[in-house]
């Protein structure tokens, strides 16, 4: 898809302002509903029976009782579900982890689920339910994992990607490997070398709101779903694909979203609801409870990354080379390949190696979240860099200056860039006042920089005149963070009417073409793209109309700030038509006026930012407060600054939570022991100092406004900012986060 | 809109065709949500109080004891709408027959409505509610109206379309004439003259759903609405109107409808729900209870007529005049225009006149109910043909053969008549065995022809295609008797592919452009039309795609049965590309494949029946039984026979039921004694003999596959069909509909 670049140099009208955003009154008055507020009549409630171990063989599962049950409407297994065991790997493993077919591979793990009239009865018939297992060996550490005596979850697995290929099966699914140029060479020339270990722990993505969804399945093949996702054409692909369903036969409606940050972009329960409902012959409602949420949804890898990197004593980087080993739960998945991807985007490098590995473990399938795998390979090299920067005795804005990636850059994982921002950003954080602003005691300052690839992908946007000259947009990507505003925005520019005179939705799968879903930061970036093509669409069809009411060629017709110009002397008594005089007039002159798009939004822009971190560590507890937060990014164009502010501020509080406070915490047994918030420790409020922002426009030249993706580089530098802020406030390099007050003070206690 | 004519000659894979009815599952499951079926958290219950009074001043509503009450959260009366007043006289009507403003005008209309917790404390407010009315004097019956010394309605109402005009004001809103030559010289060419008065009596439609919406309006100004609708986009259109709302900001969702036949294509308390939602700032549901439906939503006109038909000896027709008066409720409307257009449409008459006079009444306002307005001039019509056919000793098939419009006839309300279907079903019906049939004691026989405009307008749908190759069909006109079926048929018969890779649906208001409503017979004829352009800018996306696969030019492309075929000698091992084959690779190719039309879809093709009644009548009781009924109509193509069939039966059904039974009965207090199905008795499956149903297809040169519309015609001719073999079987010309019994003894005893 190519557009005008003229477009660029336009005066801009709507896009830069900050107009109230369209879902508030709906989400303050409680009106918006979310995926537990909707219900159908004769829905049944669905519960779901969770092992209770980290690995274990099902030996037998009796739904009889239950069954029997006065009130329940229907059990399921993994019998009642298709066998996908020789079928496609990645499906089997979405179905495996919705409901396991052989073993228990993790604590929460689903093996029935049962529809019932009423919550009492699907509890009560849970515990009729006999399950017998027999508990097996299991391993929840990345790097026990890989030990070689480690309990392996999966006979078959034989890693890939390594030569030759091992002999045994083992935990290890795959390698990968990304550089260029001579890494050993690029050490020989170093003056200093700083090589390390850092740890992550795994992390959920903390969504207020649970996976909730309403499936109803027809005995004649058709259903649909009430779900909250972030993506609802996937969503339906998924579950035809699971089910065995034609998609155009299955209708999925998004909810409103209380947050989703990439959890919510994988199927959890939602083909087990539309299971259960094909077997009731009735709609069946199902809502994880926050137990189920955090030990069977949606949590990170953790991770293990050795980094080495060396430079010359003029601050030049002569080499750098990570191992990264990430956790994907029990499946096979690729987090690690995109962790040694992102691991040294920010820099411009002679020589570079990334070698990602996926380790399997007895822990829950791992979710994207924001700018996923990006955060701990980032915490592991710009913690690194930071030493090194000490180590060398440069400042470490100057030597991250020095070594960035530029336009014409080839980066690490192979692309040569465009124009990009992580030289401004660094820029801007050298001049800005955070980062001479002084230090008290116990405190410390750290900064890091983040990279993400950001998306586009496959992107359907409709856009329909009223007769009153109002629009509504209906576009597939669900909106998790603003892109009713943004794309309404968007809207208004092109068709050069009020913000306030476009409505936007999100349509449900049977109204629109299919959408790639709402993650890689892709909503405003590809949604615009097509609204822009949709709207321009219907501007060459209101030329056409104007053409027929003044009864001229439409090659007389300009479209100038919203209206159509007759040009030529002969028209000079024809007063330009608005939207609305056209609209007015369209039942006599052709019907209604719509502009449609489908597209692939190729050419998303790389996006970099740079935080700087203060932090106070009160060294008795290991408490550490964050006392200043400073977030600067290139966001392309801003559309709605406003949104664009907060994207940054969100991603820089989780990051923040993931830095000090959040982890899975099992006990011998494999068994998740904290699984609420109560527990797991997300940043609230008071915990946080108000996140000062700036924002970059470095034009991305793919798009017509210059947009880029901007919703989840904010959440990969927190975790080196905190560190390199604790580190510097403690005078001992902290390499495993979260840097709980327990790990700090044992930090001080090992330096004493 | 015009299409390739060559279509007409494809041989067709599904059009035609009879397959399971894509709503049958779900209907019978009881899964299909009608408008009660749907519930927003936090929603309100509407109760409305109405006027006791067929026509009554009113001069004080007290409602602060309402509002006092616990659990009552809004409480609208006329004060709380927008005073229309001096605006727009239609929409004036509309809103104040949601409301009354000054006026309680009939039995039944609104006087306020209160939004409350639960239904028992919205009745007990009810009752709260004071208003003090002055009571008039009021008018029901249609000729009384007329009178000199008739309560008049509208004080500001003078007589349109007479001149001079009026001095006075009256109940008479307006006349309107019809017709061509000269009556007066035809008559004075006749050998026989019959001239008599008809009078119908007002039915209700009698949907088993009542109407039922729940609305929610937000103080943003965006709002949206479930609702029980024919027409979702005109009911965002008028309730934006009278409640002043952008239109796009309402989002107007249609539920699945348990019958409308024209009585759900105006609001009737649904702006009352919004108003209620947006003053108490939750959602209101609001059901009316059948009560309701009856006193205050549908019914048809009551009407008298005077018919004067001359014929020579021969059979032809000289000269045909008809005065017809029709009840338009408490406001001004245009449905006697509408029956003094159809009244001699089946003919072609050399000289023909007929005038409309609209009467205003102290009952309902008239609504559309299946081709209104026809059934009652043809019954005036029908039964002077038959009785003129008897003067002078001609068959009655025979006399209407003589004088049938045909292809070049000028009709008897303007237009000149392309192919047409009447001669056709007349020729059907003189062959048919039903005519020959023997009759037994108190038994007759009746035919009587009909005619229906059927209409077109604006439609809009999108066509989108899934990986897999199935289609999302969405379209804007309501589903009241088929339309997903036809339209998925349609559009697999463009692509080529099974009907069962369709799935229609009706998308809701923010989702496809403005449609016009399902009503005129044009869900089928006017989104097939879309449907089909639809379809074929799919194609041309399908071919370039093809194109990209292939990599030769798209010129080189043909589609056929289905496929992409490469043409040329050059392209010779290049197999077909199958739709699936395709959408497979839509994602590689450019993105998903969509066709969309936006059209007025011009060119509706008018429609004839005849039908053929025999009937058995108790002397002793009067009572009538229907015994054999045949119903002869011209379909254009039928696109799903069985639907076809369906809608000539329900049609015959109602009509049969409007000239038998049904009726609106008044008390001297202008109070509707019969509000209720166990005293407005429609007929139910025992009342009925298996109508028998006969297809004829002449093409509609308008449209690629020659589709007419066909909901409409079959219930013009069964009020005179069975009148007809009532006269026939009691030997008593019966004038007055409905022929209830206590009507047949007093003909009888008026005999004796």
């Amino acid at each position: 898809m190519s557009f005008d670049a003229s477009y660029n140099e336009k005066e801009l009208n709507a896009v830069g302002t900050r107009p109230v955003r369209p879902d508030g009154v709906d989400k303050v008055t409680g009106r918006a509903r979310y995926g537990a507020d909707y219900n159908m009549p004769g829905q049944l409630v669905a519960r779901v029976l969770r092992s209770p171990h980290a690995h274990a063989r099902i030996l037998r599962i009796d739904t009889s009782q239950a069954e029997a049950l006065k009130g329940v409407k229907a059990v399921v297994t993994a019998a009642d579900l298709p066998d996908l065991t020789d079928g496609d790997a990645s499906l089997f493993a979405i179905l495996d982890n919705c409901m396991a077919r052989t073993k228990a591979l993790y604590d929460g793990h689903a093996v029935a689920a049962v529809a019932a009239i009423d919550v009492h009865v699907a509890r009560k018939a849970l515990k009729l339910i006999e399950v017998d297992y027999e508990v097996l060996p299991h391993v929840v550490d990345v790097d026990l994992a890989m030990a070689p005596d480690a309990p392996v979850l999966d006979e078959t697995i034989i890693t890939k990607g390594v030569t030759p290929a091992p002999d045994a099966p083992s935990n290890v699914f795959a390698h990968s490997e990304f550089g260029h140029g001579d890494v050993a060479a690029g050490f020989a020339k170093a003056d200093e070398i700083v090589e390390r270990t850092f740890k992550t722990e795994q992390t959920h993505q903390g969504y207020i709101e649970p996976h909730a969804c309403v499936a109803s399945c027809n005995s004649d093949g058709s259903a649909e779903m009430w779900v909250c996702t972030q993506g609802p054409f996937v969503y339906r692909q998924v579950c035809a694909d699971l089910l065995g369903l034609e998609v155009s036969k299955l209708k999925v409606t998004s909810s409103e979203i209380g947050g989703g940050f990439g959890g919510k972009t994988h199927v959890w329960a939602e083909p087990v609801a539309l299971a259960l409902s094909r077997k009731a012959g009735r709609p069946v409602k199902l809502v994880m409870s926050r137990n189920e949420v955090f030990r069977a949804s949606g949590p990170t890898s953790a991770t293990s990354i050795d980094v080495k990197i060396g430079a010359t004593k003029d601050g030049t980087i002569t080499a750098a080379e990570a191992t990264l080993r990430y956790t994907s739960g029990p499946y096979p998945d690729t987090w690690a390949e995109t962790g040694a991807m992102t691991a040294f985007a920010c820099y411009d490098l002679e020589n570079v190696k990334t070698v990602g590995i996926e380790v399997l473990v007895n822990r829950p399938k791992v979710a994207a979240y924001r700018a996923p795998s990006a955060p701990m390979a980032a915490f592991a090299v710009e913690s690194a860099i930071d030493s090194l920067a000490h180590k060398i005795g440069i400042d470490a804005v100057d030597f991250r200056i020095k070594n960035a990636a530029r336009e014409g850059t080839r980066s690490s994982y192979g692309p040569v860039y465009g124009p990009i921002g992580i030289g401004p950003t660094l820029e801007a954080a050298k001049a800005h006042a955070h980062m001479s602003a002084p230090l008290g005691k116990n405190q410390g300052r750290g900064m890091a920089c983040g990279f993400w690839f950001n998306f586009g992908g496959q992107t359907c946007t409709d856009l329909n005149i009223s007769a009153d000259g109002t629009v509504t947009l209906s576009v597939g990507t669900v909106d998790v963070g603003g892109s009713r505003a943004s794309l309404s925005m968007i809207a208004a520019e092109e068709l050069g009417i009020a913000y306030e005179d476009v409505k936007a939705g999100v349509a449900d799968t049977a109204s629109l073409g299919y959408n790639d879903m709402t993650d890689g930061s892709r909503g405003t970036f590809s949604s615009s793209m097509a609204t822009i093509s949709a709207a321009r669409n219907a501007i060459a069809v209101m030329k056409q109309r104007a053409a027929l009411m003044w009864d001229i060629p439409v090659e007389d017709i300009e479209w100038k700030d919203g209206q159509a110009h007759a040009v030529g002397a002969s028209h000079d008594n024809l007063a330009p038509l608005s939207v609305k005089d056209i609209a007015a007039k369209a039942g006599n002159t052709g019907g209604p006026i719509a502009g449609h798009s489908e597209l692939v939004a190729d050419g998303a822009g790389v996006s970099f930012g740079t935080h700087i971190c203060d932090v106070e560590v009160d060294p008795e507890t290991g408490a550490t407060r964050v006392i200043r937060y400073t977030v600067i990014q290139d966001a392309g164009k801003a559309v709605h600054p406003a949104y664009v502010e907060g994207q940054y501020q969100g991603g820089a509080a989780q990051g923040i939570g993931w830095a000090l406070n959040e982890e899975y915490i099992y006990g011998e047994d494999g068994r998740l022991q904290n699984a609420g918030f109560l527990d797991y420790r997300i940043p609230v409020c008071s915990d946080l100092p108000m996140i000062d922002t700036q924002i970059l426009e470095i034009p991305n030249p793919n798009h017509p406004y210059g947009v880029r993706g901007v919703g989840e580089t904010s959440i990969v530098p927190p975790l080196a900012a905190v560190a390199n802020a604790v580190s510097d406030a403690v005078g001992v390099r902290m390499t495993h986060v979260p840097i709980s007050p327990p790990r700090i003070l044992a930090a001080l206690k090992a330096q004493r």
